[in-house]
């Protein structure tokens, strides 16, 4: 098979067969296949796209390029969840130990944070003593008796996508629905689980500013996870301001379990964990209905499961469970630099990926891979779309232990509000489930 | 500026302006833009095309990219040509003297072939003693006395070519008119001359094959080279068949020899070449009227004023001028191989590609850059499209030194002709003159 053929193929628009996208994946991760001939194919499938059999051929290969985690020694159906990536998105801290609670199993490996997007792993270091390589058989055994557990990827999973997706990254063909789902579903599958809730956010701070494009990313997610014989569901949310209020490790730890304390309960990172925990336990078969999972998670929420189960977690990971207790474990920014309203009106729009931009040049952060984070800075927003403002108000507090960017911090944080007179409508939160 | 911002564009179809073309091309030959990113932003530029201003702005910054030919030193108006390429395409070697005969100046810097086409330059090294690298100085000087010397490519010319056509050839974006516009006429701007005659083949033994195709890129390069002040005319030709009969480095200077002899005068290489050394002549302003060039080429070769400059150009060279009365001094080939029609019928159609490939094969033409070529061995067609064929008629004689792959050779010949029962509608040798 020629990969000049296959390009050729794709450029003009042919649908490329199940050998020939094998042949790609395999002859790429083999090296045989160049950067600059992988470059050329991705610009033609971002514009040529694929079809839905394609796309699964294609996520199945990249599945296929590398190990599958086998998780047979965790007894029972096996749970999965997965954000697009969002600010302020602490979901996985909230629904993870209350799905737990409530019976699921989830053996969940997590990624780091780059750019505006924090992640799951960077936010359990800020815990003291969390253990986020802590080996396959413990994995296990902490998931067979306390339910949940979180850790750094193992093995090499779907190496393909790693040199693809660094690869997407330095030209342009990032934005391609065929290869989102195959990157995301790839790895998705390989990770061994077989149940997998989706959150696929959408506005100014996701990946998919468009709606209609996250809807479709969906769907074709789903399409593809039940087509390799897993229970798939996806929301598609709003990410047109951060989803909580905290930006920043330690701060997202500690609205984590603010909200699994009971706390704000009506909060819109509390209402879509809470959507995720539920179709976690729906799915993994321990409720038949959806609302008969909806009301166990709001049980389990209420009689203090979740956060206990949350507890247990950190403490079988290494980590201080008095965190839930002492927040100040976690250390504590110098200085607390409240950000004020310089008029009044309706907090009309946020840019979340700019907040976010500006948590990361407070430090919470990393600009590149290779930076250093500190766990204990960033932002705690005061002020939601849709509240009225009078100047003077504090919008936000920021936590900060260098005053370096601090001001850069603060222009791109004002630079992402805008302010009218009117009050906007009242937007969705969740705008679908597939 | 960012790459991946030009590249992103090109990808969604808007249009890049000079200083974003500039940058790109002057990064890439810089190496600051890598070969992915380049192969990424030619196949979007492949799917989503350049308008005019774009193309011009490409073919300008490429030619800026190396040296620039100065040829002050040659007195008088220059001339050159260009042909996209074919088989058994001589008009270089028929046109030239022809043209210089009637006054032209013509300093050409000429290239090696590759694949199914012959390069001029291997023709003329099939002559004992003719020197491809003669310095400027002597070709300058050549030019001045004689009317027109043809050398190897000198001095670091397009270099933004050099690397994009490596790229291009093995990322399945050869086929692009925009591409391949600035590609042809970046180097034709900088080798210097003032008139250029362009040669566009379409038909199966072309790199443009769709004739709509072909017409568009005559169009285009004639247009960039008036916008950059060159008096340009482009023929589309037909090369459904080879246009001479001969295949092969000294039978194709053969073949040339005989037409400059006044032989073969309405053969399809003698018409294309007349054509074209007219239209060197006349947009040299040697002739008032295109029918006035034409009638001092024709007196040219009935004089045989053609075939002497053709003999004072080879010996300029260091060449065997008494080739021209002798072509064994090229050296035969061992054996004189007839392929024998297996049955009678009209010759319909010849694959010229196949027919090129064959001689290719015979160890004419490099299948890689570096491999070695034979002089003496090819092909020499004895019957063309139209011509009724009984079993048992010589349709072609090849010459051959080694057997190593002839059958491979005869049956890919036998491979590229169609015979049918009725003769097939005439068609057109020179399609359009833009």
């Amino acid at each position: 098979m020629d990969i000049i053929e296959i390009i050729s193929k794709k450029k003009i628009g042919e649908k490329l067969s199940k050998e020939e996208i094998d042949f790609f994946v395999d002859s790429y991760v083999k090296g045989s296949v160049a950067d600059y001939q992988a470059s050329a194919l991705c610009m033609a499938i971002c514009i040529n796209g694929m079809d839905d059999e394609e796309i699964s051929n294609l996520t199945f290969a990249m599945r296929d390029s590398g190990d599958i985690i086998d998780l047979s020694k965790i007894e029972g159906v096996l749970a999965d969840k997965h954000s697009t990536g969002g600010v302020s998105d602490t979901t996985s801290l909230v629904a993870m130990p209350l799905a737990a609670a409530c019976g699921c199993k989830i053996a969940k490996m997590s990624g780091r944070g780059l750019g505006h997007t924090g992640g799951t792993l960077d936010k359990l270091e800020s815990i003291p003593g969390y253990d986020i390589s802590i080996g396959a058989e413990k994995f296990f055994e902490i998931v067979n008796k306390i339910g949940v557990s979180i850790i750094g990827q193992t093995g090499d999973l779907v190496p393909a996508d790693k040199k693809l997706y660094a690869l997407r990254d330095v030209t342009g063909t990032v934005n391609s629905i065929p290869l989102i789902v195959s990157s995301i579903m790839s790895k998705k599958l390989a990770s061994g689980s077989d149940v997998i809730v989706l959150d696929v956010k959408t506005g100014s701070g996701a990946f998919m500013e468009n709606i209609d494009d996250a809807r479709e990313l969906a769907q074709k997610m789903v399409a593809i996870g039940n087509s390799a014989g897993k229970k798939v569901q996806a929301l598609v949310t709003d990410m047109n301001q951060p989803l909580g209020n905290a930006i920043g490790n330690s701060l997202e730890v500690i609205e984590a379990i603010e909200i699994l304390s009971g706390k704000h309960r009506d909060s819109d990172l509390a209402i879509v964990s809470f959507e995720i925990a539920s179709r976690m336990v729906f799915l993994s078969g321990l409720a038949k209905t959806i609302e008969e999972a909806k009301s166990m998670v709001e049980q389990a929420l209420e009689k203090g499961k979740g956060l206990k189960k949350f507890e247990e977690f950190v403490e079988a990971h290494g980590g201080y469970k008095k965190v839930v207790k002492n927040f100040s474990v976690m250390g504590e920014a110098e200085t607390i630099v409240p950000i004020i309203a310089k008029k009044e009106g309706y907090l009309y729009s946020v840019k979340a990926a700019r907040v976010g931009k500006a948590a990361m040049l407070l430090g919470a952060g990393r600009e590149k891979k290779e930076d250093d984070i500190d766990y204990s800075v960033g932002i705690w927003i005061e002020k939601r779309v849709g509240d009225f403002v009078k100047e003077g108000d504090v919008l936000a507090n920021f936590y900060v232990n260098s005053r370096e960017k601090l001001e850069e911090a603060k222009e791109t944080f004002y630079s992402a509000l805008e302010f009218r007179n009117e009050a906007p409508e009242s937007g969705e939160l969740i705008y679908n489930i597939y």
